[in-house]
């Protein structure tokens, strides 16, 4: 029989999904031109010129089949060597290549972390609003997800909630800085007291609670903002990383686990990492992808162009009387809906052509979500539409 | 806590991968030459130019955002469409390009398939030998593995035995012809056995029972042997395939999941397979590489090595004495022990630099595995150890 559960995961897309779809639609029926599309967190910067350079030198210097064979499960030593010593140096650190597990992007990562380091009947704790595949990948383990609010102010850390969330129960913290949807990004002081309290209830609960720190927007940030690095603050941490937003290539699916060579038997979480990987049928990594990220680790795509997307919109959206979470990374703006319902100011918005996501999917309502990684071309043409919508209900 | 199951899923790695190791290490103490090593199915032949060319192209005439950027998590639909008129073509049928899901390879393509159709607590009919990756999938779902002896003689399908073996708990049959690790492709008249065993005992249960047909081999058959195209015989049939194999890219992950249009409530089945594969975290395919396949449907690469290896192996085995099963297609040659216990034989064949992997993961006792993906050169100086070898038991 087919499983009922992953029938309505395939059949229910996404609301992000659904909106774009609609907006394709839309463009066939006005034109390109009338629909402003803030719907999809798909990055419309190049990617830098040395990914190409890198792949062109690959294909002519190594022998394909060398190039497009197996690695290891955990990934090319060569290339986890060199990751290891970008986060050394990076961080001032001593990163260790035998904790780092090369994946199929985030996603893999998270999935194959989340596996490893619960088992059915735990929960772990996202903090709202949240990417809503965590919801999928959390309850795919058999672990339940525990939703705490942000602080509403800032979209930073609400450390008390996670406190009274936290109980026995408690397998992990998924940390997402600079935060999808809001653009937030976690101060230092807010990790701090995190760890602070993540380390009394393990020794309380005498297990290790551990953080997930889900960063494929980490090289995305803006005005000096400084990540901090979480394993600097917290030894029980795990980072899964991806090159998809930082280097534009989220098709490619390439990215990374990394275990903090201080977490509790560290080997053994990264061989149930490995282990997990192996029981969803990650075999390894996308092997030409894998190799070209040592040419890779100290570039981006030109990040300016969303720097200047994020000012026009915000300067713009301010000034027309909407109240806006000042985002210092990512590539979303997290706008608060004039009227209590987003999903029907969503609906509102899309007579003007304005495709805004409402936030009740990422566990929060009342806001709406603009993807600003588009040109900046249509974020410019886009502005008299937000003038004239906000009007309605000024 | 870290959950055990998948630790010890990565502390233990597979016998073929610790062989394998062994063998590198033997290398480093004896040389190269003084080590024939049959352990892993990796390919040996280059791929076909082909493939390269149509990844320049794609790198010289698509803009890079475009090429590494998501597609849909189906897959890009001109890719499904050209693979739906390839397997229309080639076996006279009409595909459907909305039923067939772009995977990270036939195992990623395996998982998505199993969480869709099976329900925790149904089991998986398996033939044995079977590649031991199936217990793994099998139970990730949180299913039960049947494992049913394949004949002896030609280790064909022993229809009577997987009769015996079906009860209500049976959500599906894994086929894997041409088969890892016997080389056996099945014949229709075993095919057609099954579909009809199948179609009597889904009527008795009243619910489809699949046969997942694992085709990463298909390309890859000798002396004019056919592999029937099995939903031709049976409606309920989902088919994971993998170009790993045939055009020698096990690196890059790509194959794909195709439900038969016939298939009961074919649409739902696909949704739940693309529902499984977004709760294990697979995104989309590998974008480039999806890219590649529309040039790549009709090529393959060089298998004429593959035969000629084979026949050098099997003619010589034969003659020093070996019983060995005749292989129509893989790339594995399967061997009979002279002893009972394969493992023991395993061993003893090291002493002359030969690793043979002992067929006990595949859940059959008694034979040694050999991977004939090697240089015809390595496979022809390697002959004299293995007259050696047999002599000790004659």
């Amino acid at each position: 029989m087919i499983n009922e559960k992953m029938r309505l995961l395939g059949a229910n897309r996404s609301t992000i999904r659904e909106l774009f779809e609609f907006g394709q639609k839309l463009k066939r029926e006005l034109g390109e031109d009338a629909v402003f599309d803030y719907s999809l967190g798909n990055p419309s910067v190049e990617p830098p010129k040395e990914l190409t350079d890198a792949m062109i030198s690959l294909i002519e210097s190594t022998p394909a089949i060398k190039l497009h064979g197996y690695t290891s499960a955990e990934g090319d030593r060569s290339v986890r060597e060199k990751i290891a010593e970008h986060i050394s140096e990076r961080f001032d650190t001593e990163a260790n290549p035998n904790l780092i597990y090369l994946t199929a992007g985030a996603a893999a990562a998270l999935t194959s972390v989340l596996s490893a380091v619960t088992t059915p009947g735990e929960s772990v704790i996202v903090i709202s609003p949240f990417f809503p595949e965590y919801r999928v990948f959390v309850e795919a383990c058999g672990a339940t997800l525990k939703v705490v609010p942000a602080r509403e102010k800032d979209f930073g850390l609400d450390v008390d909630a996670i406190k009274s969330a936290l109980d026995e129960s408690v397998a992990a913290v998924i940390i997402n800085s600079p935060n999808n949807p809001t653009g937030a990004v976690y101060s230092k002081s807010d990790i701090k007291a995190l760890a602070e309290l993540l380390s009394k209830k393990s020794k309380k609960y005498e297990k290790p609670i551990y953080i997930i720190a889900d960063e494929p927007y980490r090289e995305l940030v803006y005005d000096g903002a400084k990540v901090p690095f979480i394993p600097r603050y917290y030894d029980n941490t795990i980072i899964c990383y991806s090159f998809s937003k930082s280097i534009s290539i989220p098709g490619e699916r390439i990215g990374y686990a990394y275990v903090s060579p201080n977490a509790e038997s560290s080997e053994d979480v990264f061989r149930a990492i490995c282990g997990a990987g192996r029981s969803l049928g990650y075999v390894c990594a996308p092997s030409l992808f894998q190799r070209i990220i040592p040419d890779c680790l100290d570039v981006t795509a030109d990040l300016a162009i969303y720097e200047e997307n994020r000012k026009i919109l915000y300067d713009a959206l301010t000034e027309y009387g909407y109240d806006v979470v000042y985002p210092s990374g990512a590539f979303y703006l997290f706008v608060k809906s004039p009227i209590p319902s987003a999903e029907d100011f969503s609906d509102i918005a899309k007579k003007y052509g304005l495709l805004l996501v409402p936030s009740d999917d990422f566990g929060c309502e009342g806001y709406v979500r603009l993807a600003y990684c588009q040109s900046t071309d249509m974020i410019k043409r886009s502005l008299s539409a937000f003038e004239t919508l906000i009007k309605e209900f000024q």
